[in-house]
C-alpha cells in the first residue's frame, strides 16, 4: 500500500491537538482531502494568521489581536476588583454573567509537581506590581477547584499577605440545577461547610 | 470581551472537521495559540500539500501522490480479484492482513436517498470497464453491513448481471474475539444463517 507522505504529514500534525488520537486524525485527513482547495487555503492561512496576530495581553495576560485587550482598554470597567484564572478561556463564563465590571488576570497556568510547574512560571510577580500600580482592592482567585487549583489559590493567597488588598476564592457549592442525590461527597460536604443562614 | 476574529475563523474551520464540535473546535484553538509558530507553519503547510498533491488513482481510486497509485502499478499483483470498496480508507484493513494480492475498485460512496447519493454518483461504470479491459474474473463487494451498504451492493451486483464475471459479498458473522452474549441479534442472526459445517 502506498506510503502517501504528505498525508502522513498532515496526520501526525493534527495528532497535536488534543484529544485527537490517530484513528481521528485519519478520519480528519481524508475529510479534508474531500474539502474544496479554497476551503484547505482558507484553513491553512486562518492557522498562521491565528498564530501570528493573536498575542498575550501584556498587562493582564488575556488574547487579543491589538497592543492591549478591550477590556484592559475599557475605561469603564475597574481595576478595583480582579478575577485571577489559570487560563484566557477561563474568563468567557464571568464576561457571560455580564454583571462583572473589574479586570482579569491570567496566570498562564496551575502549579504542578507532575507537570513541572513552579511558581516561577506563572505571572504572580506581574499581578503583585499591577496591585501597586493599579490600585486593585480585591483579588478574587477564580482557579479551577482541582488539587493543582487549590494549592494555586493558597500559595498565591500567602505570596499577596503583605499587600493591602483583599484576596477571595469562589465559592464551593452544588451546582445550579445539581442534584443532591447524584453529587459526589467532596462537594456535598463542601456546600454543607459553606451553608448560608436564610432566616 | 474582545472578539478575536483570526481565532474565531479558525474555530470555524475547525468544526469542519468530522466530530468537532465548538467546544473542541475551542480547545484546539488554544491548543494551537500554544504551539510554536513553526509547527503552526508546518501544519498549514501540510494541509495545502496534502489537498494538491494526493488525488484519486484514475483507474481505481485509491489516493495517490503519483499518476497511478502503487497497487495498480504493481506487477506482481493481479486483476483476477478485486475487492470493491466504498471508500479508500477501506482497503487498509484489507492490505494488513497481507494475503490478498488482487486490486481494489473505490466505489466513491455510498447509495443513499437521504443523502441522494445516485447510481451515476458511483464509479460503476468505471468499474465496468475495468472488467472488459482488465480480464477480471471476481468481484468481492465489501460495502460496510448497513442498509446503504446492502442496497448498494445489491444494485452493483445487479448491474454486473451481464458480466462474465463472478461477484461474491464479504461475509457477516461474530467479529473475532466477540461475544455471543454482547453481540447484537442481527449479527447473531446472520451468524447463525451463515454456519458452516465443521463435522
Amino acid at each position: 500500500m502506498e506510503k502517501l507522505k504528505t498525508l502522513e504529514l498532515l496526520i501526525d500534525y493534527l495528532k497535536r491537538l488534543p484529544s485527537v488520537g490517530t484513528k481521528s486524525a485519519e478520519r480528519m485527513a481524508y475529510a479534508i482531502l474531500n474539502m474544496d482547495l479554497d476551503i484547505v487555503e482558507g484553513f491553512a492561512d486562518a492557522l498562521v494568521k491565528t498564530k501570528t496576530s493573536v498575542h498575550s495581553c501584556p498587562t493582564c495576560g488575556l488574547y487579543t489581536e491589538q497592543d492591549l485587550c478591550t477590556i484592559c482598554k475599557d475605561k469603564n470597567r475597574s481595576s478595583e476588583t480582579v478575577i485571577v484564572v489559570s487560563n484566557p478561556k477561563d474568563i468567557s463564563g464571568f464576561e457571560r454573567i455580564d454583571d462583572f465590571r473589574g479586570r482579569y488576570h491570567v496566570l498562564g497556568g496551575l502549579l504542578s509537581a507532575t507537570s513541572n510547574v513552579n511558581p516561577e512560571d506563572l505571572k504572580i510577580n506581574e499581578l503583585i506590581k499591577r496591585i501597586q500600580s493599579e490600585n486593585i482592592k480585591e483579588i478574587i482567585i477564580a482557579t479551577n477547584p482541582t488539587i493543582e487549583g487549590e494549592i494555586t489559590a493558597l500559595y498565591l493567597a500567602r505570596q499577596l499577605g503583605d499587600q493591602a488588598v483583599k484576596v477571595s476564592r469562589i465559592a464551593y457549592g452544588l451546582p445550579m440545577g445539581g442534584q443532591v442525590d447524584y453529587i459526589d461527597s467532596l462537594t456535598l460536604f463542601k456546600a454543607l461547610e459553606n451553608r448560608r443562614e436564610i432566616k
